[in-house]
């Protein structure tokens, strides 16, 4: 499978609140198929976390960058070409408007937020995307539009410079240490 | 869209640490078409938040239990005929057992640890289920469960009780209140 260029962007990381959820968020943009994620705020223990990640099970490429301006960051990602994508419980069904997207054939910012975002993204983005118009979590709500735009394929990435990987078992655990 | 037996257990929550994530867990079961979700340990502010996420959006059928053994749970579900679910990143990946699971056409027990989950729940569930052989989320991986379970269906769950709902829009939010 081949990857998209899409990245993810996290707003308002709320450190105390937030750094479970965020690094959740994060572990999820890697592991279904984003190549990085810009995080609204700044958390060591976050990025300790996820190169720790990275260092076991693969996928040195995935970056990820801490902000002060995420509006900067949306502005920037539509002038160079790519559409951005905010999922929101408010906004439109996401199986009416993926087929949209995937044609598109262009780079994609998804944005996620916490609690509160402002009214500024939901007009700066080129989609407003529900994944259900339900509250839920924004950890399921970037894996479901993943998955959506992958097919599917997300769930057999293969990091090809994993130190460890798993051998699937149906009682307990296997891990593979690759030379 | 008829919902199906599915209640979620909720391993080792450790108040602190993981109170946010819980509550993701919580309500993605809601929203994804779980009937209800028994949580290992204790939390008041939690059950707070799902109840008026209950009362204003609907579904009041959906059990928060707190259990202190949550492996008396596993065993009276399955001495009462229910099929028992771990998601864990070292199982057999879904796809290849999602339709078996289905076809059994009977109740469904969702356990979805945090980090470290005891070699015995590995062996006293009928299947441990990888979504994706990579180290990501429970909130993410009970979501594409319950999505793989009700085929996407599960993205368009009305409450008929709710008394809010929203209106999808391109730009900005819309509520209705249901009289």
């Amino acid at each position: 499978m081949n990857l998209k260029d899409i990245y993810v962007l996290r707003l308002h990381h709320r450190l105390e609140r937030d750094k479970r959820v965020t690094t959740h968020v994060a572990l999820v943009a890697r592991a279904f198929g984003a190549k990085g994620i810009f995080i609204h705020g700044e958390d060591m223990n976050l990025l300790k976390t996820i190169e720790k990640v990275k260092a076991n099970w693969g996928g040195k490429y995935f970056s990820i960058e801490f902000v002060k301006n995420p509006k900067k960051v949306v502005r920037e990602w539509r002038s160079s070409g790519g559409i951005v994508v905010h999922l929101t419980m408010y906004g439109i069904p996401i199986d009416n408007i993926i087929e949209k997207i995937i044609e598109k054939n262009t780079k994609i910012l998804v944005i996620v937020g916490s609690e509160k975002v402002e009214g500024w993204y939901y007009y700066n983005s080129d989609y407003n995307i529900a994944i259900g118009n339900q509250p839920h979590s924004e950890v399921a709500a970037l894996a479901i539009f993943l998955d959506r735009i992958y097919k599917g394929g997300e769930l057999n990435i293969q990091f090809s410079d994993a130190k460890l990987s798993i051998i699937p078992q149906e009682r307990g655990k296997k891990v593979r240490k690759n030379e």
